[in-house]
């Protein structure tokens, strides 16, 4: 197989290219059956060790990561901030040059602080896979999102693709930008002003300070989860304020093409930015995408590991 | 095999019927090999998923059924709400779809809201199985605590089980109660009249507002925790008074039979509802509980997955 | 395989001969390829059950155990405090009583009592391994240390190790004591006049309240962690005066031998009690004992299991 990842790690979407994201699409499909159904064992990682570090919360991104490396047969590892000696204050290199001592093949990390996968990265030899970090880039749930629409859609060229909400924040927006142009879709961002990223076309999109202009014609409706815990201190509208101006209800998503899909990163806050009807409703492929997220991973470690330059375990 | 759960959830044992639950506990007999020694591992469940949401904190039932699981040789994921996007304000049915999503064939579920395991069940794909919801029901600590009484006792009928203590918000008192009277015992409740349910009776028991007259010529007492974290708000007596009321000591016990088993759902306030010294008595089998716990999910766990619907894995 | 472990357990580095502690050294280097390369994956445990049970929250300890655990094909489970029913009042030993009830084959065990673990160990039937109780001892962490050392200088016999910090309340002091003692190593501690032990001498070591003399001419400098968490109420001097008197820097360091070792059993704190330049420096093995660790641990877990006189699993 060709090298997908000439670095070793996945720490963004930037600086992939397009051959290299479909391979990993098609990678990602290898783990449904015939049937469209997941691959629930395969031995591909046995004897591999995964090691999931995780410094924030999270149910879904956790248990996708650590589902993939099981279903892989790999080993296992879970890390969180809370249970760790970072209460006894060592720094996060020093975790993880530690962990990295304990011979991982894959250390996933998810932190708060943009940019601490690559610092990671560059100093150990375990491959690193970013599983969001800071307001910067979350690559396998690009990955995912792109998964699903190409399901759908099955190819992402002449694509409209809007992202709506909180994208200032928004580590998702930022890997799916990226991503989508990679691919040939045209994007487009929408949100209060105050939440727009200060040069937003420069990342190449399209900007809207109003829903519903990128909404019209769009082929994808991507809604962003407001994210109250980074917003502190910033202007933030109430709930109701913001589900008036931003939330996708179904008057809203009429504008966007009849067979247009709905997305969402989740968690949702139903009733904010998206109405239980459309999150509901037949367009949404908000399931998909999790569904999408065990495959997706399990194809990142699979390449990654592949690729590492591990020898082979010495038993078993 | 013919099936055991034609509704493909074990969320309680109302609606269970009698051959139903004594084919549950012939199954976890084949988890001890000719020995009685517990069967260590299995490839029965290999390929297939396991999530344990826990909303509740668990040491032993989560152990209990983890360790049933990995024995089973699945895949076993824990949540834990603690550390889960519950802190992000989703709402149950959403974490639950997301993780149906991942496509696990069993979801275990604890969790404080009487019911929830049933509004979760009519929702998703995989078997759900009740660990303890509310004051509602905890059916797999009913089927193990009937695993133990067979083992010693041989039969049901014609047995007096007395249920001893707080029963109001005992969903262990709740689910014994059904089993006990499916399988042909007697039950007796007793404890503080602020204590029990307002029509207990209804329930298929004799009821009783002292301690004594349930012990007299009982089979087996079964005591339960004082739950102090659900009695704020209630009267409560302290400690000392309580276990001068109704704990239960070796005077007390010589009231019932003199082979009766002493039980305990555990964990135990020693020196409150139970005495040490009955509690690491000769008649105590509440270690034995804890065994037969892990045989019994077993059990529950490899009949749901074998009458689920879903195919084999695809690979491995 | 003659036995090592004569009473079932590894409670501590006290009991242990000097021929007990090399076998196992010799069995943590089995875990290596002859490559020098970390084994990931032998059949040897399958069917075992490892319980980590841990009250005192630990990144590296409890990682180590858990890979070890996993490398060896055992089921594992953690436990801690913090997600346990000790919340709800229970015991340590109510709590082991249960665990064991689960028939796991190895008890490991971290608790702030010291003693805690021989308490156990004196009531189950499971090996219990000692992974830190209170200022007592943490076994593991002098064998790795030794492992490290033998791997360096050969043997131990005419070797200097100056044991530098908090000695007063350092399990890890305690037991690379003994150890050293066992092997032939002349011991030195330092240490301010407030964290030596009372008769530190009659542990079998040379004492200095200054660290420069401790450093001279040693073969080994092994560096305590300042835990400020255990130190509360104590005199303590700041960061910056600890640092001036006993942190270990370039130029102390140059009074020990050329080629002396440095030893962290860490988390560090970089700046206090080491010098990050003499941390990250050629003659640091810090990293070589997080590495030693997992070998040696997978070489008390393999010992233990196969010294128990468990009966194979019935099935799988």
């Amino acid at each position: 197989m060709k090298r997908i990842f000439p670095h070793r790690h996945l720490l963004g979407i930037e600086g992939l290219t397009r051959d290299q994201i479909l391979a990993l699409l098609d990678a990602a499909e290898s783990f449904f059956d015939v049937s469209r159904r997941s691959v629930r064992k395969v031995p591909t990682l046995r004897g591999k060790t995964i090691i999931n570090l995780f410094y924030e919360a999270s149910t879904r991104t956790r248990t996708s990561f650590e589902l993939a490396g099981k279903r892989l047969s790999a080993d296992v590892i879970n890390i969180s901030a809370s249970t760790s000696s970072t209460v006894k204050g060592e720094s996060l290199l020093d975790t993880v040059q530690n962990l990295q001592s304990m011979q991982p093949d894959v250390l996933v990390i998810r932190h708060s602080a943009s940019g601490a996968p690559h610092h990671v990265a560059a100093r150990i030899r375990a491959a690193v896979v970013n599983a969001g970090d800071g307001t910067h880039e979350h690559p396998t749930q690009a990955l995912l999102d792109a998964f699903t629409i190409r399901r759908k859609k099955g190819a992402f060229e002449g694509l409209t693709v809007a992202i709506c909400g909180d994208v200032l924040h928004s580590r998702v927006a930022r890997s799916n930008v990226r991503l989508l142009n990679a691919l040939g879709a045209r994007v487009r961002l929408a949100g209060p002003r105050t939440l727009l990223p200060p040069a937003a076309e420069s990342l190449g999109a399209e900007v809207y300070p109003r829903l519903e202009p990128a909404l019209e014609g769009a082929d994808v409706v991507m809604m962003l989860r407001v994210q109250r815990e980074r917003l502190q201190g910033a202007f933030l509208p109430t709930s109701r304020e913001y589900s008036r101006a931003f939330g996708l209800n179904a008057a809203r998503l009429s504008l966007a093409k009849p067979d247009a899909l709905v997305m969402h990163p989740g968690p949702m806050n139903r009733g904010v930015e998206i109405d239980p009807a459309v999150a509901d409703g037949p367009q949404s492929v908000i399931l998909d995408q999790v569904e999408a997220g065990v495959a997706v991973r399990m194809a990142v470690l699979w390449v990654l590991a592949a690729e590492s330059n591990e020898p082979p375990p010495a038993a078993g």
